[in-house]
């Protein structure tokens, strides 16, 4: 790449002055951007990179594409419930096509815009296609939502209806049997391809939730992480899970594979205080998004997926009365990155 | 890459609890790094990707590429004066290879260390191998050396003696006639794989430069960057250029063409006011490093290079008596990236 394309890979990825937000005292163009936090603000940071083959399809739309990249930084910011500021871009590309470039930062930019999140820097080089991001935002002091802060009966939530992606994921590769229909096939694949970062629910449940993740990986992996730092175990109750409505018609099986282990979803998991559950039916309302109980953390460590019973569990039965035999957990081994997604 | 090899990959990157700086209020693990900044500090923020075969080649020793992939980061801060804070790390690897990893980790976490830099958090993916740094310090409000703070009749100085990087390259394509001894090839083999960044050079030039860059894609280059900005020209003197002592048997074209456009150095450029000559000084000697004053900027923009009258120019004198002819600008068209490297 020579200097002069360097210079119009830049030009699609500057606003023109006075549009957009202004984080940034000193932003793309400088050695380094120059940041002011709030006072009584904490940062928080974090760093994605999605790479041709392995996080996306090369036939991918590139405005979608754009998307998806912030999105998955801005879904670790919603995870932490700060406040979206900004993020750099690192982009290598194998050659430069100015239609792909100008779709790719349309996509970006229009979610950037959404949330109010400026591109502050960025790098580019001439390589295999990877994009990296590095997104920051700001989380009143001590008030960032944590992986290690789940206790013992706290209840186990879910937003949205996971399992979409990887059914898409399912109908790319040709491994469904029936195929999916193709409104149930393009509706599933914006799922995966343009996923909605729980930005608004992240803040939200600030005060709220005692922990959170985003479901990046697969329900239970993402899971995993919080009862280990958080050091207690969790009861899921299979009947309670939510279920996308283009999920309904696959086998019982399918379902489950796809709500428990499908990743690339981006929905939040959190644990909060039974107390809290009205507050929390309330911030779904507002945001109109579905906030699902489906389990409840125990000090008991590991995991039992049971068929049913979350209402006792919830009542605090410390017994199995009623709940039936668990389910087979044969998604100990079941593993997002093996599975090549 | 299945996730136990994922976990192990994180393993080289985690310190044992209680040894090195610790910024992040929460680091590695969590969705999002928290780092709070003190009071009355701005945030400075840079990224930069290192890409196999278009940064580094694919036989460098990973200990110096760790260094390097670091290095080139916090060179990025230096040039605004920020003191270093922490980074995050995406890396992606074609595979997983545990003594390339160790002395990557170890080549990356001792130059943290020295400049008490901590990883607070990354992400790791399959793919062609590349190294993603996004780093961060902090400077004083409102003391952030930046691009366009240049004004007429500054001094231009320069920090060490660029070069050494370009003449390693060139002696691995096998341009050189004749070749470089094996001394030198291993000097200049340093000063390209194992760059120092000018922290210290950086945060001592607070309140004395007037602007400042880092020497990444060549002296010519990334004073344009400087001028651009500033609203400035400049005056060049080539015998006023420092010259390293392995670039001294060249001829004089190489010499030039090393000096002015070789890239890959991270030597500070910068721009101050005579009146802080005698601080500079005092500051590069209190350094140990070379701070050499190269030219002048002028109201006039363009640059011109002369072989000599720095003392002339110095002085203020409008005239160009005493500087002879300039010399033939063939650098204008000198692209670091046409060139491959």
């Amino acid at each position: 790449m020579s200097l002069g394309e360097f210079d119009l890979i830049a030009r699609y990825f500057q606003r023109p002055a006075g549009t957009g937000p202004r984080r940034a005292i000193v932003g793309n163009g400088d050695d380094c951007a120059i940041i002011a936090p709030a006072a009584g603000m904490q940062l928080a940071l974090s760093t994605d990179t999605l790479v041709e083959g392995r996080h996306f399809l090369s036939t991918v739309n590139p405005a979608r594409l754009g998307h998806k990249a912030l999105a998955v930084n801005l879904s670790d910011l919603a995870a932490c419930g700060a406040r979206p500021l900004g993020f750099t871009l690192a982009l290598t590309l194998p050659r430069v096509d100015e239609a792909w470039l100008a779709d790719f930062a349309r996509g970006l930019l229009d979610l950037a815009d959404e949330h109010d999140c400026e591109l502050v820097g960025g790098d580019t080089t001439a390589g295999p296609l990877a994009i990296g991001i590095t997104v920051f935002g700001e989380v009143p002091s001590g008030q960032a939502l944590l992986r290690g802060g789940a206790r013992a009966g706290d209840d186990i939530w879910l937003s949205g209806h996971p399992g979409e992606a990887r059914l898409a994921l399912e109908a790319f590769r040709g491994n469904l049997h029936p195929p999916l229909g193709s409104e149930a096939f393009e509706a599933c694949r914006m799922a995966m391809e343009c996923p909605d970062p729980r930005v608004a629910l992240g803040e939200g449940l600030r005060g709220l939730a005692s922990a959170a993740i985003d479901v990046s990986d697969g329900l239970l992996g993402d899971l995993g992480h919080i009862l280990q730092r958080s050091r207690v175990g969790a009861d899921l109750f299979a009947d309670a899970l939510p279920c996308s409505p283009w999920l309904l018609p696959r086998s019982r099986a399918e379902q489950l594979d796809c709500i428990l282990a499908g990743g690339d979803d981006y929905e939040l998991l959190f644990t909060a205080p039974p107390a809290h559950r009205a507050a929390i039916g309330v911030l779904g309302a507002s945001l109109g998004l579905p906030l699902t109980r489906i389990g409840r953390t125990r000090a008991e460590p590991g995991r039992t997926i049971w068929p049913s019973g979350l209402d006792a569990a919830a009542d605090g039965a410390p017994t199995d009365a009623g709940r039936g035999q668990p389910l087979p957990d044969r998604w100990a081994s079941f593993d997002h990155f093996k599975a090549g997604a």
